[in-house]
Order: C-alpha cells, then sequence, then structure tokens
C-alpha cells in the first residue's frame, strides 16, 4: 500500500538542525513516509501566518495526506497537543493554538479530533521545548503506520478557535479587503477570493489605483509596473511585473484594498 | 524497476509554500519519485542565473534523470512551456525561455522537444501564474510514470535560445574571460575551463594579480590571500581562503578576467 | 531490508546547487536511501559550530544511521578523509578535522576508523575542491548498498582530535559555563548539561539576572522577559518569550554563564 504524503510547516528554520531531528523521530517509526516540506521559514512565533501558509497549501495534497504544523510559542505550557481529521480523511497534527484551523476549514471541516494524551506513542525522551520532535512527530510516523487517530488520546469536540482570518466586506456596494501575506516575490496576497471580483475592475491600495485588473498575465503590463490578477490560492494577488509590489508600492500585511467596478 | 532522479530548481525562494505545492502535484501522480532540490534561491525571475546552476549540477545526475526547472517571469503569457529530450534520455521540462538550454547542451544536446498542449497530463486545476505546480509537476509525474513524451504535446523543431553565455575569448594569446557566477562562499566562477588554460599562469581581474596560478588547494596560500583553481564545474574560479573573493576583491558577475601564462 | 537513514550537515549553503549534486552522487549509488537534511547552513568554514550542530542532532537517529558531515576548509590538501563506526553500529564521514569527533562521542564513541584510500567507492570524476561530491557521498552510498568500513581504505587508530567544546566549571561551589550555540530563534544554548544544575537556581549573564530558574516553559515569564530552562538538547538554555535572547540581551557565543543555587 501506498504510504500517505506528509506535509511539514514549522518555524524552525534552517540553520539549526531542528527540522531534522523531527523527520528523524518520525521516519524511525515510519521509514516509509514520504515527507514533503511546505516551509520552516514561518515567522517565529507567528501562528497566524503558519496559519495562514498551511491553509494555501494543503488543497495541493491528495486526499488522506497527513499534515505536520509546528509554530508553538506554548509549548510546554497548558496549550493542548492535538491531532485532527478532516470530513475527507486528510489528518492535521500539532498544537492547539489556532494554527491548523484554516487548513481543517479549506479540507472540508472537521470530523474528529483528539487532545495527544496517549505517551505510548510519543518519543523515547520528552521534553520541554521540542514537542515538534518529542511528540508530535511520532505521533505523525505512528499515524502513517496506520494506528487508529483515536488511539492518540482523548476526544475532543472541537479545536481552540483564537483567531480567523479577516473576511471580505462591502462598502458603497463595493468589495474591501486587505493583505493577508506577502510572498517571496513581494506578491501581495489579498482575502478577496475570485468569487467577489467583478469582472472588469480597478484596485486601490495605498495611494496606487490599479487600472484593467484584472491583468491576464505579469507581462500584460510595462518592467516595473503594478497589476492585480487572481493567484495561485484563489486570491486577489496585486504585483509588479518584474519587480516587488511590497517595495514599490510600500506596503504590507494590513494594507486596505478596495476594489471599484468598471 | 528504479524510478528516475528527478531534479528541481526554481526561484520559488523557501519562506512561501511553493516548492512544497509543486512537489505535491509531482508526487499524487508518481508517489515514487525521487525528488533532489538543486535550489530554490534563484534570484527571483534571473533566468540567466538559472541557466548557469541547472547546467553546472545536471552532470552529476545519472543518464536518464528528469530535471524540473523553473524560473519563468513570462507565465501565463505567449511563452511555450516544453519538455525536452536529451540524445543520452535525460528529459528537461520548463518553460521556452532559455532556461533549459545550456543544461540541454551539457547532456548532448536535443534529441526530441514538445510543446506541453496535451492538458489530459496537467493537474485538475489551472492557475494563470503558477505553471510549476498546474503544468509542469504533473507532466514530469507523467514522464516519470512512464508516459512518453511525445504524447505530452505537439513536437517542436527546437527550443528557444534568447541568450548563451559569453564564451571565452582570446587577447594577445592570452585566454580572458569573465565572472559567471558568484556562489555562496564568494568564489568568483569564470567562463573559462581548464582547457583553454596554459600549465602555470598569473590572474588578473580588477585590480589583483594572483601568482602562481592554479593553486593545488585552498589552504596553498595565507589565510585571507586570493588564489586561483579550476573548480568543482570543470571552470577557472578565484576564491580567497577562509573569507569571500567578492567581498574582499570587490568584483562580481561580469568582471573581466585575463590569464596571462608564466 | 530498510535502507538506514542518512544523515546530511554541511556549510553549502542553499542557493547554490552543491548539495543536491552531493545528494545525486549518493543516490546514484544507492537509490533508496533515506536523505535527511539537517543543516546546509553551518556558518562557512566554521568547523566547531557545525561540530556541534552534529553532535545535538544525532541523538534524534536511530541505531545503525549514517551521517555525512562536510564543513572542509583543507579540501584538497594533506588533512585526510574518514569514516569511523561507533560503538553502537552507526557511521559517520567526513574530513578529518575534528567536525566528527562530538557526535561520535556522543554515541558512544569509536569501534574502527579508517582514511578513504580506495578509489574504486569515489566517483567517476574528482574535483580539487568538492570531495562533497566526489568521494563522500559516493562512499556513504556504498556504506548504504552494505559496503564493510573496512573495504574503504586503511584502517587508522583514532580520528584526529583538534579542538573539543569548553567543559562546564565550578567557582566557589557555583557551576559556570559559556554559551556553545545561538540558535535561530535567538536562543542561548550552553554548555550546562541538566545534570550539574541545582534543583532551583539564578543565571547570572553578562548584566542579565535570571530569578526562579529553571521556568517550567517560555510562557512562565511575561513578554519579553528573559527566563531559563534545561532545552532539547539536554543543555541549559536562556530565552526571552516571544522574543530572541541574543538581541534583547546584546550575547553571543562564548559569553560566561554562572549558575547561582537558591
Amino acid at each position: 500500500m501506498q504510504a500517505p504524503l506528509i506535509s511539514l510547516l514549522t518555524d524552525f528554520g534552517l540553520t539549526d538542525t531542528y527540522v531534522g531531528q523531527m523527520k528523524a523521530a518520525l521516519l524511525r517509526i515510519a521509514p516509509n513516509a514520504l515527507l514533503v516540506d511546505l516551509t520552516h521559514e514561518v515567522p517565529a512565533q507567528d501562528v497566524k501566518a503558519g496559519a495562514f501558509l498551511l491553509w494555501s497549501a494543503v488543497e495541493a495534497f491528495p486526499e488522506g495526506s497527513l499534515h505536520l504544523a509546528v509554530v508553538d510559542p506554548g509549548v510546554g505550557s497548558t496549550r493542548r497537543a492535538v491531532a485532527a481529521r478532516t470530513r475527507r480523511g486528510d489528518v492535521l497534527v500539532g498544537p492547539d493554538n489556532g494554527l491548523l484551523v484554516p487548513a481543517l476549514e479549506q479540507l472540508g471541516g472537521l470530523a474528529a479530533a483528539v487532545e495527544l494524551t496517549a505517551p505510548e506513542y510519543w518519543g523515547p525522551k520528552q521534553s520541554r521545548t521540542f514537542h515538534g520532535r518529542d511528540v508530535f512527530a511520532p505521533v505523525v510516523g505512528h499515524l502513517a503506520a496506520e494506528v487508529p487517530l483515536e488511539k492518540l488520546g482523548r476526544a475532543l469536540q472541537d479545536l481552540e478557535r483564537p483567531f480567523s482570518f479577516p473576511p471580505p466586506k462591502e462598502e458603497d456596494g463595493c468589495p474591501v479587503g486587505e493583505v493577508l501575506h506577502v510572498d517571496t516575490y513581494g506578491n501581495l496576497i489579498t482575502n478577496l477570493p475570485g468569487a467577489v471580483l467583478p469582472a472588469r475592475f480597478r484596485v486601490h491600495l495605498g495611494n496606487t489605483v490599479i487600472e484593467n485588473a484584472p491583468q491576464a498575465h505579469y507581462q500584460a503590463v510595462a518592467q516595473g509596473k503594478p497589476l492585480s490578477l487572481v493567484g495561485s490560492a484563489g486570491l486577489l494577488e496585486v504585483s509588479v511585473r518584474d519587480g516587488s509590489a511590497a517595495e514599490v508600492l510600500g506596503v504590507g500585511r494590513g494594507a486596505r484594498v478596495r476594489i471599484e467596478p468598471r
């Protein structure tokens, strides 16, 4: 039988060996596991940024995948460690601090969840600060080796939901949103899904007005000029051709975006 | 049968989840694929830098490997998406913007190429901006699962060749070249292959003269001093022992290098 | 039979293709190998930093794992290339410059070692500067394919031991140590193992005094405040809640740490 894909997302960075230690803890239990790094460069302790990045990636994975996510400033405190199964059969594992919730909803919502209270599925040593290696990775290894979710601990009715992404709004009939994420190219990714947008529109963002949106592709404008289109996450993005919209336009996460139909 | 090695090279960076999404799109089709990251830190949209890095790496791979490369500022526009088979049986997949050409020549030249026009080998969703996930990775997955190249689209006579690396020159009987790449250590990698160099020589680079080249290894000079030898890509390099030649000598890509026989 | 886990640690960085070339050289010999990146961001040529990072990670790996480590400023000179088996059966491969020694001791000490003098187990081409690709990776590939260590070259009595980590000291009955490593979060990791610490103590570090150590977890103090606990490597660490201790306290590697029992 084919091993499930297992995605990994953390704020551990790549300069230390934390990611490698976590993978070793997983692979010693499930050596046939297929690991796919999403990113380990979530800004340190930024649970909301991690939640957005995880949400944006899970749809690319086949049904039944496992997702291990650790952005965990409360490690060792009272925050719970959890595993949650989606309606379509994926399982997400991580701290119960909101990190997993947007991805869970993206994959169809909660079918079952447990708090990770069964130490027989944890690693051989326990530290106070590295549940990624000592709790979460071994648990994911056991899930990959077909241990049922229900054995991992006591059942939960729901996960904690301490935050949610700001929903799109409407002002005077115009969609209004904000920048959720600035990607590596400097693209500004908003909370406005393609479905709320008119056929043709202007984008207002800070002092910038982008005409003739949505553009068909990046080369639809001259070099260095801004453009806007629905990007690979299904959300409206503002870009600069062959440049960084964040730098050129001087805006970032939280910036307000107003859509004016044409 | 052993799955082929598949190299991956992009300018996606490692802070977003784009690389992970691309791998998931490939592995859902070919779960036995053996993925090897070359780099995902090609400078954004720098097709020439990507072409050099891909060229420098492919020879380390066995015959019959697959190479997926995406530095693609023209994504979604009229630039073609292509797959090209080399005479020795490797296949390169990516945008038809020159990125693949030096590697293709390094591996023996073109045997067959197609434009990726058969959507039955693409992913389930299509975005305007992320052909790495939506076109190229699924196509590489199908190639790894032994779909013949010819099924992927219409045959092409050749790839586009919008640029080539500057060839070595000769002035007054002396080889003259330039710096093609500055690596992570600050080594300056030139376009001068070992074969054009005399047995013993001086290197002139900016205001610096390096005597007694080629050195046998980095420790042949004192700490902080420059040296020159033929590096791991078969090209003349200028280094500084336990330091960065780019920083110490104050030169970079494009700098002129003159060889004076001794 | 299950392939062994193989850890990889280098100072090659991730912007070049060196790591990918090294993996290809290994996988063309042992395509079933399970590779786990520890880090490739060891500061360039910093053998001691690499030795610490390798030491900190190997215990997470199962017995019988292979560890390939390359921080190698002496590549091509008289420094030896070696493979060393631990008493419990792991094998470490790399330059004989001290890089492997702390990990070797952590895994139970030396059982057998060889200098890599048998070129039939090297790669097809030899460069002067890239033994990671041309010597070490092929050798690890052959070890993964069950070639016995003893075939790889001539037997050695011991590895070179040019440095060791500073041991904890005692002054007026108080444990005194120093910062060995600053991690990606800015945590200050000291050379003081949990076993030398009293039950309750104060930590003196530069101008900072941390009361009520060890804390139970990061959230035991207010945001932005320092704390101290035994971290995931079994060593005392100094942290700042939701911040970087290195930045907030203005100290780094080598800083003196004094423990005052309470």
